[in-house]
């Protein structure tokens, strides 16, 4: 590939991928409005902030695990488009709706922390809607891919069949994961709430990377 | 045009694309909030919790049909940015003026998503106010477009003249489009909010470009 | 100034250009929370959601004045920033003071929104408060911009003595109509207000550009 | 370095800077929406408006405090980063925890804005949260750079051991000083909350700087 491809492939993408950062980048902030102080109206003493503020931690929990699931799919974001060298108006729009679903998780995320740890008063229903929105999030995130990488149709002259190969099968068992955790849910809201952490935990360290690294 | 022009209008305009950017992403990434997590106080069951995010339909719509025309009209700003070259201050105003409107989609999307659903209770005014928003909208971005492409004003000079007719009939009948939209909420609201769908849905899908291509 | 020169400014003062801009961008978004859809619970016919809906102008014209001074800070930072070379500590300090003051104008935009409108209930004070957030904004901008230009501290080499003595023209009178417009809250909030809404017309409209180009 | 080597870095660099900004920028412009604007249900006069913005003041301070400590943090990721010519999933990860973080400080912003100037209603927690929020910040800042810099394992080929000493030398005590926050904390809320005023505005002022270029 010539400086000057590369150049303009480089100007082609560039305008999809500061839009799309910027959306990871506000979706992943504005979380932290999830997580309201309590107000001095419904607390005494500072014994009773300690624990308004300890019975807040399903927001707290929450707020981590989907301030790392949306980082990781930046960080996974980020290492497809180094790969994808054209965008058209079909990648545009997988790519919305995958930024859609990235800012759609601020609701879930709310409805956890507010229903998490109150057995039998809407748990179930508010760790479903969670899961199933990250299991949306996998399978966007993948046919996103698909449609680029699926006959070379938007990779860069300068992927190689190697990094699209490792690329495919990185993500190809996301989905299945959080079908997992949302079929989890309902058997136990708690243990898929908590099986969500650890794949936000799992995604997140550079596990998978050493591993291959040694293949 | 030299590789030296070409730099120069890249940084011209490079610094207003950013800007706008920024405040398509913010403007689509805020609509979220809209949709309010419904309390424990009102919920005491997962039944019940399941019934009050069914309710929330008029509220996941508004946020799919306000999520995809501003995505639609950053694609579209994205296509008629490459072709502009230059800025200046009146250029400047009506960017601004654009997205003053794609900000303030919001309010009228809270307005949809409280209002749809209940008829004869603000459905018509609030149905009224969303499409006027849109008809604003689609003149504000086709006036953009004619005050930078009438007499090659503010166009780049690798700007074709078959590309400049190709994005004029492209969106003259948008406008169109959202004051039919606009008129019929006065018959039926819930028909008007299904036609902004269909138009978002419509504008999304690379039906046009294909169309475009076979000429 | 050899191309590289000119490269490494570019750098150099590129990254605290993008913060500001994502700054200015969020802070003129944020606005439209401050109109808030007036909820199911307040209204009960299509009459009265127009009512309610009529009521917000203040509002709405609290949001186009915001928005437009906002923007035209924005326009104007721009422009300076095309003379500015090199930043220092200092530099980004005094720009981090604007950057705060041009956040901070979502308070008193939600002030005067809620005060303007019912006299002898706020309304002064909440023009006081915006007329003076809008002072101290022409301050600091004036004071950003002294400590680039004087003894040409941070100005790039290109940067002629023609274009620092016009930048210098164009913005020193903006503080003086704002503490016209502060002192005018004390006799009239309503006139007051309104002479806001002029200003940033004024300094929106690209009067004072075409006046300098006759020169 | 060669010129290629230089443009590598930097586009290797560049997307995790530009994703960072845009954290910083948009948690810092989130800290106004928690000063809420008293609403007229609750004020009678233009004295009473008065009084209740008065009221506010804690809620001023901490806007202050948490602003310049965010925008400090965000100068300082600056400076370290024009040293970091690399990047991988280790590193992503610590600038997200970072990030994090710099996010999170927006909870007890809206604490310490809620139950400072209440003595023995929920101000000694309030705090104590707030400055534990700075000490884990700075712990985090500091993490970071050792990272990248120990063994000399992300620096730029450009970047001199005596620039990579500096940054070193200038962060290493910013732990310490939260630390002595966090503790005072327990003695007087507002002792430690002036405290953190005073270290914002020390980390601000370019004195440090002064001081090292006259070493």
């Amino acid at each position: 590939m010539t400086v000057e491809a590369a150049a303009d492939e480089t100007k082609e993408t560039g305008r999809g991928e500061a839009f799309s950062d910027s959306v990871f980048a506000i979706a992943v902030t504005l979380l932290i409005l999830e997580i309201r102080a309590p107000t001095q109206h419904d607390i005494g003493s500072d014994g009773e902030l300690w624990h308004a503020l300890r019975d807040l931690w399903p927001a707290y929990l929450a707020y981590i695990i989907s301030f790392a699931t949306i980082l990781v799919t930046w960080i996974n974001h980020h290492a497809i488009m180094r790969l994808v060298g054209r965008t058209d108006h079909t990648f545009l729009l997988l790519n919305g709706l995958l930024l859609a679903l990235i800012t759609a998780v601020n609701f879930p995320t709310s409805l956890v922390a507010e229903y998490i740890g109150h057995a039998g008063q809407g748990d179930r229903v508010a760790v479903q809607v969670y899961t199933a929105t990250f299991v949306l999030l996998a399978f966007a995130f993948n046919f996103l891919w698909w449609y680029a990488a699926s006959g070379n149709r938007l990779l860069s002259a300068s992927a190689t069949p190697a990094q699209v190969r490792a690329i495919g099968r990185r993500y190809r068992f996301g989905p299945l994961f959080y079908v997992a955790a949302f079929l989890l849910a309902f058997i136990s809201p708690l243990a898929s709430f908590g099986l969500c952490l650890l794949l936000a935990l799992f995604f997140a360290l550079p596990f998978d990377n050493r591993a291959e690294a040694r293949r």
